[in-house]
């Protein structure tokens, strides 16, 4: 029987394709940090198990398609905490920030439109895409320039008649970025003259270190009727198997047209729901610990990591991960080594390659991307494993390529 | 802003669209039956709330991409009550039964490429398609036949090099028609003949009347490589709010396909999958008090409507749905009529009109949909409303037809 060319031409995750040769470490007795994904390990605030626990209605009813309106009134209410006022008819509650992604692609994107992406940029958004039948336009960032953005000429001319949008993680998920004022602006000021869309995914709005000034598109008066907001509980409060993300834009069309989309699968659970109210009402000191946690933690590994020789990476200043350049040819090869070959102390570290977070063919094949979702003596020692790690891969490349130039 | 044109495209749900006809008559204190929507009132197996309840983990975490190992091994066994035997790799679970339709399609249909499904059809059918742009290709089947199929060439006369599949709900919503045997082995002669998919939607597997002979398309071993098994845990176990489907099949490269899917989209509730557990460990004897209650309740609706002069409606034997055609020139006027213009001791009904189940223009227009989901006192109130109701329109526009013959 044959499968449809849209999911044949999708890739498997590349974070989870390398996972049987850790599994293989694992049964061979050796320990292995996972520094390869983005489950953070920070408490779920105890309100959302209350929430659940307290839930007493007999029957477990759909909810409305729309989401609770309890929800919905919590999201509003954070909102304002950044001085973005959404009515409820501009908010759509999804399962999770995936849902709201497809949804917002299938929106406004028919087959074979393209949105323009910075690369690296979350993998999933090529398979949201690709099973959407729409193209990534990838604007590509680089590690020399901590993943910033390029000019606007250069964005601009990637814009084609089949351009429909802009999609953008912010903070960057994965290269950590925050975009400063002025990129926002440049991205306003594209839309504006192309008639674009923004799709502003910002899922960690509160991973940003150092009192750096963020800007959330949503703040653009200006372009309010273009932007559509992507938002998640999963990384925000540490609740990733609650499958609640969310829509936002002041579009009310758009959300009427979406909503459509939302009917059709009927409603999102409606205990994460429950539960999800009180995740927004979590007090926002919340963030003060868990964001000083997280700065902690991406010192540790950016520290160790920069004692590397010919490693490439600014400070990133937001989310929790990292993307680094290596010297090395392939960092899949790499990946794959310190699972296979490598071990101190009988422990080990698992990271991501990067390559499948780039659309433009060899682009990110030398980069690896680190989560650095655990603890600060565990990060510590991943941290450490893998300098050494990479200490002695390049050495040992080093070698081989000496031992063949003398051959 | 210009949306895409799929989304453009799709109808808002009919089955929603007429709710503020309902809201009015709320408002003005008259109290309204709902038999439009599939919303059961049977109480969720207390399983399901006892085992979130001793969910105890202080992180609430992705779970795979698959879903839980222990809703995978409870669906299995399940399945083995049945005589179907799915090994691991050939199960995923799904956000609904919604989320599985739409993988699936993806999975099979690229744009342009159409699904033989029999009309009246449940309408989200036809949005999930839209959004993959892919089309819904109706073979029609009528009340006086009882919804049953019609011959194998009509059948196949639909097909052409675009289809991929045939997609069947059985027992049927809207209908309630349960599929024979001999309607089940003409399916499956004509995919194997054909080359194509069976997408069965089997939500009501349980939901089939006096002993009735019953025919998953799981059954079939001949054709196991070509049927794609839907399930809900929603109406099984009035457990809508929970949003746990699956997709089962024994072709594991579709399952391996559909993975990239379920991988795009991370995972399904944690907690939702962790319930429902306990929903498919549920004893079978729950099925017998369920299915007799919705027996007696089908028998209540199906009698009243039936003392009406000209509706036509064979008795279903399954799920929780009748289909009538009514002595009426426009359903939904008449639905809209008995929200605006009727009422008995203030009550009223309120049904679903049935053209929005149909993708041939024009059919249905004088069908409804109604939904036996009340206790069997308030259906037989609502019943007798609705009897009365229908009766006096038709005696209405009766009248004005002689006014006019007359004028």
């Amino acid at each position: 029987m044959k499968y449809s060319d849209r999911i044949t031409a999708m890739q498997a995750s590349p974070i989870r394709k390398l996972v049987p040769f850790a599994l293989q470490a694992k049964a061979r007795g050796t320990k292995v940090y996972h520094l390869n994904i983005g489950q953070p390990d920070i408490k779920t605030p105890q309100g959302f198990f209350d929430a659940v626990k307290n839930f007493d209605s007999e029957v477990l009813e759909y909810a409305g398609s729309q989401g609770i309106p309890e929800l919905i009134s919590a999201l509003q209410k954070y909102y304002t905490t950044y001085d973005m006022h959404f009515e409820e008819d501009e908010i759509l509650i999804t399962n999770g920030g995936s849902e709201a992604l497809l949804f917002t692609i299938m929106a406004i994107c028919d087959p074979n439109d393209n949105l323009l992406v910075a690369e690296p940029f979350y993998t999933n958004y090529n398979g949201f895409s690709q099973c959407a039948n729409v193209f990534v336009n990838p604007v590509t960032t680089k590690a020399e320039d901590g993943f910033h953005l390029p000019s606007k000429d250069i964005i601009t001319s990637k814009i084609n008649a089949k351009t429909k949008g802009i999609l953008l993680s912010n903070p960057g998920n994965p290269t950590g970025t925050v975009y400063t004022r002025e990129e926002v602006d440049m991205i306003a000021n594209i839309a504006k003259e192309n008639d674009l869309w923004i799709i502003a995914d910002e899922v960690y709005r509160e991973f940003v270190y150092e009192g750096l000034d963020y800007t959330s598109f949503g703040n653009l008066k200006e372009v309010e009727d273009k932007v559509i907001i992507i938002d998640s509980v999963s990384k925000r409060y540490s609740a990733c198997g609650a499958r609640i993300g969310s829509i936002a834009s002041k579009n009310k069309g758009l959300i009427a047209e979406i909503l459509k989309l939302c009917q059709g699968r009927l409603c999102v659970s409606t205990l994460d729901q429950v539960g999800s109210v009180e995740l927004y009402n979590t007090p926002a000191a919340y963030f003060t610990d868990v964001n000083e946690e997280y700065r902690k933690r991406r010192d540790v590994l950016y520290n160790e990591l920069m004692k590397v020789d010919g490693v490439i990476c600014e400070k990133p200043t937001g989310a929790f991960y990292i993307v680094a350049k290596l010297p090395v040819e392939n960092a899949e090869d790499f990946v794959i080594w310190m699972l296979t070959d490598f071990n101190k102390d009988n422990e080990t570290v698992m990271v991501c390659p990067a390559e499948g977070f780039y659309a433009t063919p060899g682009l990110g094949r030398d980069e690896i991307r680190l989560a650095y979702i655990l603890n600060e003596d565990d990060l510590f020692k991943a941290a450490t494993i893998l300098k050494e790690g990479l200490e002695k891969y390049v050495e040992l490349a080093k070698n081989k390529e000496l031992a063949s130039t003398e051959a």
